[in-house]
């Protein structure tokens, strides 16, 4: 495989159990020998110049040089008036798609299988626009934005990832029975790009179809595409589908490479520091991170260990249905990783 | 049982499969002797003075007069600037809450048993407001209006829906993390009016949340409100989680006991005229019906009839695994229904 050296990742460790399963994906990755050099960064807003909300600055400066982070959990700030650290984090990168691969995972039961299809979430704008307003007394809007410029590059993006992917199929997911301009010109975009991808097959589904077909038959996905709310919505059902938010990896892509993955689910405090918390998850988006920067050998041979480990259950966290330890799960896997050298 | 005569009801056969599932039911009716008197009538949308998109008068005065219409389905017409006649009703009606108990059917297998809920949509407002404008070039903006008058209705309606129905809660589904004004004045409305009730349970949740747990058990959710475009979603996603649009019922409310029944699934063209359709989801919207207008032992006689024709698997249309005729399943649940006296 071709590497281009020792790459550095800024790492975020985040809170509750973010320190513990960042630090299980540094150990794992230290097994494979995985050439990554960890930069670890913290990336808790503070107020900038002008009362701005903005990352600090020694996290935002690791980012622009490593362009690659991994992130595992941040609390909600409580502070009055302080951003969603997500959403802060998808700004300040311009991070405009959200990827999440749902593929089931053999041996961890849920009532569907063979589930092997992957999200793709426009990041930036639609319901996400943060623009409302209070009409009169009792009557608010919320403006949904919809760019052709946003609409064209996610969908774009969706395309370019099924052909790299072996993926066959991109369906846009809209309701522009309903939102005529706003999803009739997301769309349209999806229309006019599909025309360059001919090696791909493009479908058009309601977002209300789409749902109740998913929880149906979700084999018969692929690759979707669609508006931020869509996405929200779509990718945590999809999470579910597979086990949910604790086995689901994502990852956040922007321009130049820049990209952020992450583990969606939260800082679980009840659990945080007692060595019981499941990696998983951000193992997984490690694993996404790894394909992402070429290193795709490194990225297999994790994955494996990680699958063979939830396959042959004698090794679990509690909440994959066994009694380990983070720790001695960590270290299964870490073993296995060895093995295959 | 206290009836208050023969009630009149409007009938709205619609398109497709319609007249022959349709015609199932007033069979059925008759058999179980409902005093229901049916008037006929077509909804399919006129050019009205000034250009107005309006329903036919004949239609709109039986209604008035009526209160209560069972409708089958319509196909979307394809005139430029028609309107989607379920839009137009509801709005012609003031269909304010969709209303979609999703129960599971013993012996229709699905990956979920014992789901037993409501989902309770608001229906003239929100993301269907139809207000979008094009800003520049490439740049749309839809708007989602929120009012506190809808809110607090559509809350009033589900809370006295859990209490008249015997239900423990009430979950208000939101994205108010984001939309903090308009979700917010939604969920505000909420709260105030869970406080009239404090015989029910009243709990918040994401949408994202509640999709996400609604596929790893839905046994968890009771009623469900939501604004209207979530409602879209969820209620067809949970439809999905029971066997889809061909046995879920749907009735649309408005003020003064009005309302219309139907069922949401389409008009099936392919299969259309040969007596193969699937009268269930019309058939469990027109029990719906009944509750509503009081007939209570009339509701649970045909329902009764239904499932266990349903359950005993010998006569059954092709979509529900067998391969009986409409009429035979009509038959068969009319045999049920006279053995029951
Ligand atoms: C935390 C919240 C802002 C976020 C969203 O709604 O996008 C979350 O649900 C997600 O999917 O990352
Ligand atoms: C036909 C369409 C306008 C409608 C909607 O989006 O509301 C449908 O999906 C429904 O749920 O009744």
């Amino acid at each position: 495989t071709f590497t281009r050296g020792i790459q550095t990742v800024t790492l975020i460790p985040g809170d509750g159990i973010g320190p513990e399963i960042s630090g299980a994906v540094v150990k794992i990755f230290e097994a494979a020998k995985a050439p990554v050099r960890w930069e670890e960064r913290n990336v808790t807003a503070i107020k900038g110049p002008g009362g701005k909300w903005m990352i600090p600055p020694e996290a935002k400066e690791s980012m622009d040089k490593s362009k690659i982070g991994l992130k595992g959990p941040l609390k909600t700030p409580i502070a009055a008036g302080h951003p969603s650290m997500n959403l802060l984090l998808r700004k300040t990168f311009d991070l405009y798609a959200n990827v999440r691969p749902c593929v089931s995972i053999e041996g961890y039961k849920t009532p569907y299988t063979d589930v092997d299809l992957v999200t793709i979430r426009e990041n930036t704008e639609g319901e996400y626009s943060g623009i409302e307003h209070v009409i009169v007394e009792g009557v608010v809007q919320s403006i949904k934005l919809i760019t052709e410029e946003a609409s064209r590059r996610i969908a774009e993006y969706a395309f370019e990832y099924a052909r790299n992917n072996q993926r066959s199929s991109v369906t846009a997911v809209h309701k522009a029975n309903i939102m005529r301009m706003s999803d009739g010109l997301f769309l349209r975009k999806c229309r006019e790009v599909a025309e360059n991808y001919k090696d791909v097959k493009f479908t058009e589904m309601y977002l209300d179809t789409v749902c109740l077909n998913m929880v149906q038959d979700p084999t018969q996905f692929d690759v979707l595409v669609m508006p931020n709310l869509y996405g929200d919505i779509l990718s945590d059902l999809c999470a579910g589908l597979i086990g949910g938010l604790g086995v689901t990896p994502s990852g956040n892509i922007g321009a130049n490479g820049v990209a952020i993955f992450e583990s969606v689910h939260g800082t679980a405090p009840d659990i945080a520091g007692k060595d019981l918390a499941n990696p998983t998850a951000l193992l997984l988006s490690a694993v996404m991170m790894l394909r992402h920067m070429g290193l795709h050998s490194y990225a297999k041979k994790i994955e494996t260990a990680c699958f063979d480990t939830i396959r042959e259950k004698k090794v679990l966290t509690k909440d994959l249905g066994g009694n380990s330890k983070c720790s001695e799960f960590t270290q299964e896997i870490c073993r296995r990783v060895q093995d295959m050298d």
